[in-house]
């Protein structure tokens, strides 16, 4: 390590070279500690842009980052700790669902999340509209409800991966973001830190994803998994559809209602068909069914005899929040007023450009821009149709919840966002691929 | 310009689209006054690396460095102003003697020059070494010289193209340096802002040069004359070979020794030819000849007539130097020591490398590796063969010149540097190719 020099190595990777482990743990120490300055990371990240990065590297990468800081020790919760992470998406209601539909089945789920920004809250602003609910508990409060009911979830705590915020703060703001191993290892870094024994990815792709496109999307699934397996933590990863809204609501309250309703079994199908496949993997890695066919099974049932709709009212009141929601949804925060969106015309919904969605509910105020923005959780938008469906002039095709009474530009926007054809349109696939 | 931002640019530039005039010299003004960081401007320079420049983004960059700072204005001096650039070697000896060689037929050298790092110091180091002669002169004083003698030398004076000595300082650190758009705007940049009318350049290339290879001098060079031409100032390139090293010294006072040999018409066979190819073309670019055949004839006649030599001594006086060293060179600053290095079998000289010649330089002191770094002015190295040359077992190949009796280092490093073949050898080309 000695007479090590970061230009060398920046050097190095411009031209090609894979960088051996002990450079990048030196880089990422470095960086960390303050003794690599930002400028030189930037050109690293920009050459890493474009010059890629090797399997090996890249999981050394991720390594170097969960190194970085605290690593949270889940050992005390019984189990196998499997994590589900989604690359992000409009209407993506799969974590409020699929946190107590497989803990009904035995699968610990220590959820440790975050605010964020985005067209909507992030899971914690979500769960925050149940009156009463909140994230603030010990460690070794939350380490106890796991073992107990099998579901917690709190706020992020400690310094975990701080290289990889420093990292990402920069790539922001470097037009470095979009980089395959970059983007694998961030993400990565973060659910190994936060205590994961295996990992389930929902990557999104199209017009409302991160990975517009489906080759894209492959790479970074493929990168993911592939980290996975170097470092020792089981990983799979579904490429899911992200062209349209997953579900009908979009917006803090709307969609825990959304997700109360599909977790007693009258949920939107495309949610319920997503979380059941995660959820599959989810409960085959953590060892609670012999095949995925039997796993589905197990998480069907839960939902018909009504045990994934307790563990939920369970996982609330242990948390402080009213489990009454769950029997009378109308107890979550409710908009002043409520205007719904027409057709036009007579058609077959051709597109509804999942993107758009999610900026009209923004304007709302269901999501933030800035870190110190509020969020009006009561907000959003609800489709009654997706694609593929029939819709008839003068129907209503969405609704709006909104606390103002003018909902001109949202409404304007909405409209814009729906595609109608004259003929009908064949929906897309839920699922593209698996990868394992 | 309102909303400009500057990741988009980046992400512009790392898509491979061409930035605007406008886009340019909104980064450069911007950086020059710290509102655009060293992390987004490396991040840039990288991109840059892998995209490249076209010729007009190049054009902008330089004349958005040149604006950057102080732009020196000759025009009060008579003539076009020609000034000649190397992009330097080991042992280049051409700017002593080019610019005494082409005041002498009436071409106007208003040469302003620094002190640099390197093997050897810079021009104003060399010169130094005449007793008495300085640069410390105030710029009507120079503009006054160099219209009554054609010849005058400054220092580096005022705060000429800021921009690029920052971005200079950051591509150093950030593996950015080797791009040819960003090393042909440095240049040009520097040249147009010390006042330049017509620029000559001697792109070097081969071992001892930045620029290893052929292929990458004539990218070098046409981008300074793409430069050139889309910013007014005539401007044409010879690449001339640094294999090995030019002429036969290789210090300060040793180069200004053989500068004088050089302007007597007794100076090395290569450095002579380079000289008069180089000081015809800006004869001809400073309009002092009608044609470039007609300009060699003119410096052929200076050097024989002796006028060549009457105008170093006038140049020399004028600044507070001894003109007599040119009748006495040994009034030049003399090392203690002299040792011959011979050679241990008979042979050719197949190659002597350039950079290990000019490191042993450094090692005797005749350069410096930092800025506060004293030069040794006496010490060096005198080359007694060139490749083709043939030599005897025994035959000195070099002297060394030092201020210190032990020598072996330096000796073994200028033994390995040059190789000797039992065949005879084809000596490489002075000149590949003139770009204009």
């Amino acid at each position: 390590m000695i007479g090590m020099r970061m230009v060398d190595l920046i050097a190095k990777k411009r031209d090609g070279a894979a960088l051996t482990n002990e450079e990048i743990e030196w880089i990422i120490r470095g960086y960390t500690d303050g003794d690599i300055p930002d400028y030189q990371m930037s050109a690293l990240a920009m050459a890493i842009y474009f010059r890629g990065m090797t399997k090996e590297e890249t999981a050394a990468l991720t390594m170097a980052m969960v190194h970085s800081g605290e690593v949270i020790d889940l050992s005390s919760i019984r189990g196998v700790k499997v994590d589900k992470h989604s690359t992000g998406g409009v209407g993506d209601t799969t974590t409020l669902v699929l946190g107590p539909l497989v803990a009904s089945v035995g699968v610990p789920v220590a959820k440790m999340s975050g605010r964020g920004l985005g067209h909507t809250g992030g899971t914690i602003d979500k769960l925050e509209s149940v009156p009463g609910f909140h994230v603030e508990i010990s460690k070794d409060e939350f380490l106890r409800l796991v073992n107990e009911n099998k579901i917690a979830i709190i706020g992020q705590t400690g310094d975990l991966t701080p290289a990889d915020k420093k990292l990402y703060a920069l790539r922001d703001v470097t037009a470095t973001v979009n980089s395959i191993p970059l983007i694998a290892s961030s993400i990565m870094s973060k659910k190994i830190a936060a205590g994961a024994d295996a990992i389930v990815l929902d990557v999104k792709t199209g017009a409302g994803a991160f990975m517009k496109e489906l080759a894209e999307a492959r790479q970074l699934a493929q990168a993911m998994v592939d980290i996975g397996k170097r470092v020792g933590r089981q990983t799979m990863a579904v490429i899911s559809d992200m062209s349209q809204p997953l579900g009908y609501a979009v917006g803090n309250a709307l969609e825990v209602k959304e997700a109360i309703a599909t977790l007693k079994g009258n949920g939107p199908h495309d949610l319920t068909e997503l979380c059941l496949t995660l959820g599959s993997h989810m409960v085959y890695l953590a060892k609670q069914a012999p095949s995925l066919d039997e796993a589905r099974r197990l998480l069907e049932q839960a939902i018909d005899d009504g045990s994934a709709i307790a563990a939920f009212k369970t996982f609330l009141a242990a948390q402080g929040g009213d489990p009454s929601v769950a029997d009378d949804p109308d107890k979550l925060p409710q908009a002043a007023y409520t205007h719904p969106v027409t057709a036009g015309e007579d058609g077959y919904v051709a597109g509804i450009v999942a993107d758009e969605v999610g900026t009209a509910a923004m304007w709302l105020g269901a999501g933030r821009a800035k870190k110190e923005d509020a969020i009006d959780l009561a907000v959003g938008i609800v489709l009654h149709k997706k694609v593929g469906d029939r819709v008839r002039k003068g129907e209503a095709f969405a609704t709006i919840h909104s606390n103002r009474p003018d909902v001109r530009k949202v409404e304007e926007k909405l409209a814009a966002a729906i595609r109608l054809s004259p003929r009908p349109v064949v929906p897309p696939p839920l699922v593209y691929e698996t990868i394992v």
